[in-house]
């Protein structure tokens, strides 16, 4: 029986010639990552288990990233232990503040995950890398502590959905949109426990940026994992930031999928997700005049030089409407200096923008732009549930970067095309 | 009986002839200021006292920049009050995340604060201005509400202690060294509910970012205000920043002063203060090799344009010591833009810093960079007080921003010079 292709990677990694949906493995890590919330966690549950190294300290990632710069004394803590913990166990790739990044930014940029890769994150939005054609998922902090010591992990393998993508998506239309209207489509839970593979001649189209962007937001539909085929886009990707080998897994002809979805592409219009659901989407042409407090342009899901290329491309020369904050924060290290180097900050700051340190802030509602009761925000990130922003009466609209920046200069909910 | 500036301005403002030291008087304000901490307590007693307006709209500055952008629902819901007040208000100088900065750098950048004005600011470093010649003080929420309400406030009219800076300071020397030096020698008390007046030749070799640097710091040796004489600098600087009427006004030769005190700045050296008070000071020759954690070059007292310009003088081409995290924060989104343009934020990024949005975060133990149990940091900062910026077991050593972007590379506190 053909197999999809998160089921060929798990079956490599778990050195079988087959393996069928809801059957259980054990696989080999090719990376195990962690951040400043989780990895503590991990920690305390790998030294109950063992007291000696990891299983290989150039395959574990750790990326203090949410609460840093260190928001309080608790996150001061948190960032020390897993300081301690990476020093001790020589970790290769811990990532200071400084040389770091939001986690799902960073790692693709650093060449850590190569097509065929599996990878398990503690952390729910680990599903990004499936852009890359690596089968990567979110953990909990004890199968990260149990991967760190073993390298191993135990999965019952997903089913599948296939979304065949045709056609071009116009201007304005990105890799965001695209998720916002899949979820849209087929709910929050519409891919639960299952792969949502990408494929197509429509993927021409999707820059790497945009499949990131998707995959990372396949676990908002409640999928297992989120994965693209592999294409010249990918490899160029690969080439360019990685120098690891890579095996490259395409599904079979006869691969099994519950499900198979057309989408085509040149029929996405910007897409909004009202509160407090991805699921509740609209196009932005049914989106009424919705005023707004602030604006969020980053996160893992959108805080990439395309990202913020694109806010500067409607932004520039304009000016943020009065009495609207707007929080820009670049994915990585990297990606900012990129951005100062394009004259992207520039015309952001004048325009009225504050530009972070990257860091994931906001979207889970840590630090760098807490909304108070009442307030709206339309944001680049991934979840809009109560209070994931801050005040459990506080509004958030998930959108793209283009469309968070149409709202910014606008005042309310605004479409890209109009500004 | 002849009177110092200090007691010039407080007589004008009082509609009075003269006053002698310790005279009661009620004068007018200029300049009545708060920010997201001290101002919703302020709302709060003027409510009590008035259902009005403020006494002159163009005269309450609000600028939200201590746990901006909102560090937690707490901070947000402190912003929301400020705003509504500020908008209820008409409040002509109110600054929303993506126009503001750090309030003490702000103002004077933004032409608010001239020569001769009486300044009060619900914020201990509002002696800031003093550098421009104003009589300019910190007071409580209270006085803050009062004088909303009524444009005036009762002050005690301090002695004074004149100090007469002669000599060229060498060139990793600037005015936090200096204050820094002084506070050594007079003790965090040393000045308590005086002016300090800063005068003599030695002044035309400070620039107006290393005389703000001095002022903010005068409450640091517990002084009412800190005041410089007005010169050249002065007036180059409000001609380029404001176009509000001043009045210059200078001691009388037969001022009284409780003390003179001649400075020689080619005799001062680089200067740290170690835990746990500023008058702990050692000049950078006496300094241990003592390894740090972190690095925070930003605050009211020194983050404006030429303090990021040291940093980048000793910093370019070099990297930041593993394991150390350097915070980068500059005062206001201007000077950030300026420091963008002049390619200083790239070579900052490039040598491993982080670079936030203005914030008085990390120094008040606010957010940004916040202090683990054990941890040990440089700070161009003004206070390092037990627990100031984070853990009561956490070190702040205060420093320049030359001395602190030389402890960046060195890992250790180091000598500029050396670097």
């Amino acid at each position: 029986m053909g197999m999809t292709m998160t089921q060929k990677i798990l079956a490599a990694h778990a050195n079988l010639k087959e393996v069928v949906a809801r059957q259980l493995i054990e696989a080999n890590l090719d990376l195990v990552l962690g951040n400043d919330i989780t990895t503590p966690v991990a920690i305390k549950e790998f030294e109950k288990i063992s007291s000696q190294d990891v299983f290989d300290c150039s395959k574990v990632v750790i990326v203090p990233d949410h609460f840093t710069p260190n928001k309080d004394i608790k996150a001061a803590e948190q960032c020390k232990c897993v300081k301690t913990f990476a020093y001790d166990k020589n970790i290769e790739h811990y990532f200071e503040v400084g040389e770091m990044g939001i986690e799902h930014a960073l790692l693709p940029e650093k060449g850590l995950v190569v097509p065929g890769d599996v990878v398990i994150g503690a952390d729910s939005h680990t599903c990004t890398y499936g852009a890359l054609g690596a089968f990567s998922t979110g953990i909990g902090s004890t199968d990260m502590a149990a991967g760190m010591a073993t390298g191993k992990a135990w999965f019952k393998v997903p089913d599948a959905i296939k979304f065949i993508l045709k056609g071009q998506p116009s201007h304005f239309v990105s890799g965001k949109d695209i998720i916002l209207h899949i979820i849209g489509m087929i709910g929050v839970d519409g891919a639960l426990y299952k792969s949502m593979e990408f494929t197509g001649e429509g993927l021409k189209y999707l820059s790497m940026d945009s499949r990131l962007s998707m995959a990372n937001m396949a676990i908002e539909a409640g999928a297992k994992n989120g994965i693209f085929e592999v294409d010249e886009v990918t490899l160029e990707y690969v080439k360019e930031h990685s120098s690891k080998p890579y095996t490259v897994y395409k599904a079979d002809e006869d691969a099994v999928y519950e499900q198979v979805i057309e989408i085509d592409l040149s029929t996405i219009r910007p897409t909004v997700a009202y509160p407090h659901l991805p699921e509740n989407t609209k196009t932005i042409d049914e989106v009424e005049e919705i005023k707004i407090d602030q604006v969020v342009i980053g996160s893992c899901t959108n805080g990439r030089i395309e990202d913020l290329r694109m806010a500067r491309e409607v932004m520039k020369g304009k000016k943020v409407a009065k009495g609207v904050r707007v929080i820009v924060i670049p994915g990585t290290q990297n990606i900012y200096l990129q951005a100062i180097k394009e004259g992207i900050v520039e015309d952001l700051v004048t325009a009225g923008c504050v530009v972070s340190t990257p860091t994931c802030g906001p979207c889970l509602g840590g630090h760098m732009g807490i909304l108070a009761a009442g307030e709206r925000c339309v944001a680049t990130t991934n979840r809009n549930f109560i209070g994931r922003m801050g005040h459990v009466e506080s509004e958030i609209y998930l959108a793209s970067p283009a469309v968070a920046a149409a709202s910014a200069i606008c005042g309310y909910i605004a479409n890209p095309e109009q500004v």
